[in-house]
């Protein structure tokens, strides 16, 4: 069995031997850039477990895995422009390095290079693969749509922004896992298994990530603590909230939304309260515990040995740390 | 045979029968409003041209053809927003009718939809024809960027010229009939015929387009007269003038470039007054000339009947209107 670090290194390693000394060197630079950041490789990490769980060569599964990571920083490249956000992974957006046309076009080029990572498969599983990968891109700009939506909208419900993460975040984690299971050879049974699997693990790491966003520790969180409360985001914190308020509670927090340049801490302070007094955390982790554990449901169904599903299933603990 | 309004009659209905009523809507009214201008449908013209060349049933070519226009269709959605085009097929171009982001994430699933349009076919002809797409699709974005490059420089060389323009529009004409004939089930060589047939045609094209710009008739170009003048782009017509330029006429044209905000009408007389005593009309429909002879020579080169041929040949006789 692979460990967690030995796949992303080889994934590191693949991405490091990319010739990005190509003409015009003002596309291929960005596109550097943005793949040499530190990011934890969870897309084409997936991709290859998934596979290891019905074939021990996963190299068959490599580039395709490469190509998922290539098309998750496309994401990021865009959105980062749409949501004029300045820093990823402790470093300047690529929009705001060069400017936005050189983040549209390089990201562009992004997009058109994650194909050609799947070429390396025989036709008829570059067929279904490219099927699976083309449903879920598709999704993932729906689901950036519903949140650029929800940002003027003060009445988004907790099952509209399950739906828009689901699209936007979860897919392509279940679709990176789907085209590990079908370069591995498995049954339609076992992929669907493990599509679901990755649906359900999505949504809870998206859950973690609100929550870490108020409650986590600044080191290993990585973010500034509190972002999401300073520009207003529509995570399932304050939608929850807003939900769950009391009408007092609820006309503070419309307030604290609809008035600019509130001093930063105070607006942190005064939202973290209210979240506290309406238990919003504990709302949050009933539900990021419910899709966890449908998670291992999904996994548990799989048919191969239990020792072969120990990696995803330590991967899913990994990510989902739970307070004692 | 079937004639060109056929064709693109065909095309159209395709496009209507689309069903853009998909949530979110604001991802896919963009989409309908771009698709539904009146552009001349180029690209799946000769994807279509292309394969009826070998095949009686074009119908097999059909989706591939529209997946061409969609991806050229999201090329200008993004070259728009970053040559800050404000009109385009005398309508609002997306991201002054709507705003960027709309643009970009509009944009970017265009691209993605794209990829749909070739799963019609065979596992086998699919893995040949998204080769054949990517690559082109990719050369496009480098053509885009030196295109912008250009922008800041005063030394285009038009050679340089030249293999921009091959990048950024003869090549999808170029692939557009390669997969037809892919399509349509052709040999290598007759594969290759076509391919270059549509660089040839795509230059002397492109070039005709720089023409049009300053000689042309406003009621059958389309466009403003002039346009490229006022906005000082690097077309044939000027990088040929900088370099054929006695010293005198060059440093009038660098003035008239370094100068803002001079008086539109006046520019493009003194710059169209340069053009003329430099004969770089003539040095332009010598080059146009070259190309539209190349490519007839490619045409002549494969190896079907006359008959067959007559529908393209008539084709690149009526895009290439020189005059009398």
């Amino acid at each position: 069995m692979f460990q967690l670090i030995e796949l992303q290194n080889l994934i590191n390693k693949e991405i490091e031997q990319f010739n990005f000394n190509i003409k015009p060197t003002e596309l291929y630079k960005p596109i550097k850039y943005i793949l040499k950041g530190s990011g934890k490789r969870l897309r084409p990490v997936l991709t290859l477990m998934a596979c290891n769980l019905f074939c021990d060569d996963i190299k068959i599964a490599l580039k395709p895995a490469i190509g998922l990571e290539m098309f998750h920083n496309f994401t990021l490249l865009h959105d980062d422009i749409m949501d004029k956000a300045d820093i990823r992974r402790n470093k300047p957006t690529v929009h705001k390095k060069w400017n936005n046309n050189v983040a549209i076009l390089s990201g562009d080029a992004m997009m058109i290079k994650t194909y050609e990572f799947f070429f390396s498969l025989e036709p008829k599983t570059l067929a279904k693969v490219i099927q699976v990968f083309n449903t879920a891109a598709l999704q993932v700009c729906q689901g950036q749509q519903y949140d650029m939506n929800f940002e003027t909208r003060i009445d988004v419900t907790s099952a509209e922004y399950i739906r828009m993460i689901t699209l936007k975040t979860a897919v392509l984690l279940a679709a990176s896992l789907k085209i590990g299971v079908i370069t591995g050879g498995a049954s339609t049974e076992n992929t669907d298994l493990l599509y679901n699997f990755g649906i359900n693990l999505g949504l809870a790491f998206q859950l973690q990530d609100d929550y870490l966003d108020v409650y986590g520790d600044v080191k290993t969180f990585g973010k500034q603590i509190g972002g999401d409360i300073i520009s207003n985001k529509k995570t399932f914190l304050l939608i929850s909230a807003l939900e769950n308020a009391t009408c007092k509670n609820k006309n503070q927090l419309l307030n604290i939304i609809k008035t600019p340049d509130l001093e930063a801490s105070k607006k942190i302070k005064d939202v973290t309260n209210i979240y506290n007094q309406l238990n919003i955390p504990l709302i949050l982790k009933e539900k990021l515990n419910f899709y966890h554990r449908q998670a291992l449901h999904n996994i548990s169904q799989v048919t191969v040995s239990e020792g072969r599903k120990k990696l995803l299933i330590q991967l899913s603990d990994k990510l989902l740390i739970r307070e004692k």
